[in-house]
């Protein structure tokens, strides 16, 4: 393949000719902060909205918000004719919320260092919005054959509630030949992963009341219930947290065990236990065997406390009986496995051991499972050679992304990721950040990937 | 007895004239936040205790701070003759936190509304000390030949860390024929209540450190540890929250049996379960039965859950794996149980189950038990029956007030509760208050009790 488009030399003129435009753009939607859980930001994700909307123009694309229930969708066109293929790049725009203490910067203040780029949402998943947006514009004014569409989301962090909303609403404009999704992480810098499976997920929240206000725990102690006590109990008998065992009945139902051509191709991915308890700041496993890792990450579903709270929580002790506790939880889910028939046990477990216990449910996303063979598969592996000289592992992820359940249910084309985040981007963690090697590397590997998309047969 | 001074007709004049004084001092105290929880205001309890000289002072009595380790005590003495019998008044001028948010006023704005003094601290222990003090100068001024200390403490509701630094350091300086504390909380504004047994208390906080940071539920949950589930684990095998049961191996070993005459002065005292659960706010209980309420509160031992924290608790979901999480708990101990055995039975328990979980000291009390019978007795019996027209209940509290154990121990003199609280003046909780009713009654009860107390021979 002799496109002039595609000489190397040409691609390392043009990432850094855009550094500092893309540098400037980055920061102006990571200092929005675009946090889709908390209904406070509501004004910053119509900002953030209008932002993209300018950059898709500015780019030559056209480009619209669709509103939907929830948060809106941006959806940009950068097309070059009907005969062409067509590719529908999935990014999303709203991020984690950054209370941690551990940051050590405003996490809304963009700052660049030694080609880091540091704030909330800059590797997820706003800097790989952008990588994907510069690799679009070079690829169309290099002549490449493809149209582009833009699909940026706004509540992928808070499990995509209305995406399926804007599937629907939009109907055959989002007609698509296929999909890719930049929204994962690679095993290592040394090691490009393409994730084909992701774990769904089902949130909830336990709550629970027994009083109206703080009692006196010498006067009330032994009769008054402790709300706290009790919902421990509950997350107590739901799983084992020492080996990370669910004991809802018919938790494991569903789950289909992993092959082990499979299990071949995740041992040999590169995946190493240390680098990945070092990038995730984790001082201790459940397990140390890599086998057992890689299976409870990837291909086993999970009970997870998120947060909890109740009572005094401030400097020394107060012995107070508090009236309420509440506790954050989901259950990561592999492929066929049903987010809200999961629930519904969960829900049924909770009230047999306590009936007082509110099971709310936050945030249902169904499991994935794609293809990791064909003419996609063998584009993104290229694409990923040609860019960083390495050959990508084909994974499964154990995060989820709602939006991609949806696009498989209704344009019914390949997926593919090619994601560009490292471990050590600290996604949804304190001090996150993006790197200029990911990014320009990411611009160059998108540029060949849309180039050998283009030329797919058979749409 | 025809003291003019036990004129009930003279104390009336007395207590109407003086209200406008009681409230402007109350006031004063009050809006000083002398948490002693929380190291952030040490100057509040410095400004508490000078204020309380300046009173002592104002009322005649010699006053001096006494210097401890931690937080210094106000001492003071009004005193008619080295003949006369001498009574130890305790109270102590430190608060509870008031972060509660069901607060309807700012808790260290004094606020007086139909004879009700809003704030905290105003009923623990602030408006009873002062109680006290009136009752103090009206008996000394009457003639009654009795002499008064004063103890003013300001860290017991951090359990008295160095109460018994103040008593071995100030020696001599405490003799005293009888001590009267005046702490405690009648069972409801109809039945006055004098505890002789109060429960112990051991307080820790468990922690848990798994990871340096957030990490990401998907990327790492199935292989991450999660210390909120590790600690709900710990604490569901502590003791089971629906029964309140303690599994603690040996944790009841040392428990007396009730006498059945104790408890058919318990039962027969007036303590009613639906006032009960209506005054603490609660709203159901871990068991309806009044005699099973009455064990459970005022002699059986517990385990308590008072606070617990980890992950992320703001609006809406996040799905971290936490990296830390920390739980404030508390055994209360009945007569004859040692708080640091027990302290060393918990630890070792907790350390079986998770050997990672850090168990950290956090108050010692011990348990106490004195007589209901006998001249001091009788003294407060009948002090309780002129003021207020009503026979007082002997009953147990469970509550913990370290410095009695301490004054048992060094003074060895008859200790006597006259407690002046009633349950709806919310103890420990949001929007606390004290009364008009129960000060100017108060004051009216302590100058009758140290009229008898001054006629008790045989010091």
């Amino acid at each position: 393949m002799a496109d002039p488009a595609l000489s190397l030399e040409r691609l390392d003129v043009y990432v850094a000719s855009i550094r500092p435009e893309y540098e400037r753009m980055l920061g102006g939607l990571v200092e929005i902060p675009t946090i889709s859980a908390d209904s406070e930001h509501k004004g910053d994700i119509g900002r953030g909205a209008d932002l993209a909307l300018q950059y898709l123009r500015a780019f030559g694309a056209s480009a619209e918000l669709v509103e939907t229930p929830g948060n809106p969708v941006v959806m940009g066109k950068l097309l070059t004719g009907p005969a062409n293929q067509t590719i529908s790049i999935y990014n999303h725009l709203d991020v984690q919320p950054a209370q941690e203490p551990e940051w050590m910067r405003n996490p809304f203040t963009f700052h660049v260092e030694d080609g880091r780029y540091q704030g909330r949402g800059c590797t997820d998943d706003k800097g790989p919005a952008l990588t994907a947006l510069f690799a679009a514009r070079y690829a169309v004014e290099s002549g490449i054959p493809i149209n582009i569409h833009f699909i940026w989301e706004l509540e992928e962090e808070i499990g995509s509630l209305h995406f399926e909303h804007f599937v629907q609403s939009t109907g055959d404009g989002l007609k698509t030949d296929s999909v890719l999704v930049s929204d994962t992480v690679w095993l290592s810098r040394d090691t490009p992963a393409i994730p084909y499976g992701l774990r769904g997920l089902q949130g909830a929240r336990l709550v629970l009341e027994t009083a109206q206000k703080d009692a006196h725990s010498g006067l009330t102690g032994g009769a008054a219930r402790n709300p706290i006590g009790e919902l421990c109990q509950v997350i107590g008998r739901c799983y084992d947290a020492l080996t990370g065992r669910v004991n809802i009945p018919g938790f494991y139902d569903d789950v289909v065990p992993v092959s082990e051509e499979e299990m071949g191709s995740f041992l040999s991915s590169g995946f190493d236990v240390d680098k990945f308890m070092k990038a995730h700041g984790l001082n201790s496993l459940r397990t140390q065997d890599k086998r057992e890792v890689i299976q409870r990450i990837w291909c086993q579903p999970t009970f997870e406390v998120h947060g909890i709270s109740g009572g005094y929580v401030g400097p020394g002790i107060k012995t107070v009986v508090p009236p309420r506790a509440e506790a954050k939880v989901s259950m990561r889910l592999v492929p066929r496995q049903d987010p809200l028939e999961k629930l519904r046990l969960l829900r049924d477990f909770v009230k047999e051991i306590n009936h007082d216990v509110r099971v709310e449910t936050a945030g249902s996303l169904h499991p994935y499972q794609g293809e990791f063979r064909g003419a996609y598969a063998d584009a993104a592996r290229r694409a990923i050679q040609f860019a960083f000289g390495k050959e990508p592992a084909f994974i499964r992820e154990g995060g989820s992304i709602g939006a991609v359940v949806t696009m498989q249910k209704y344009l019914r084309t390949p997926i593919m990721f090619i994601g560009l985040s490292l471990p050590e981007h600290s996604y949804h963690g304190p001090n996150e950040f993006y790197d200029w090697g990911q990014a320009s590397g990411g611009i160059k590997a998108l540029v060949k990937y849309f180039s050998e998309v283009s030329a797919i047969k058979g749409r």
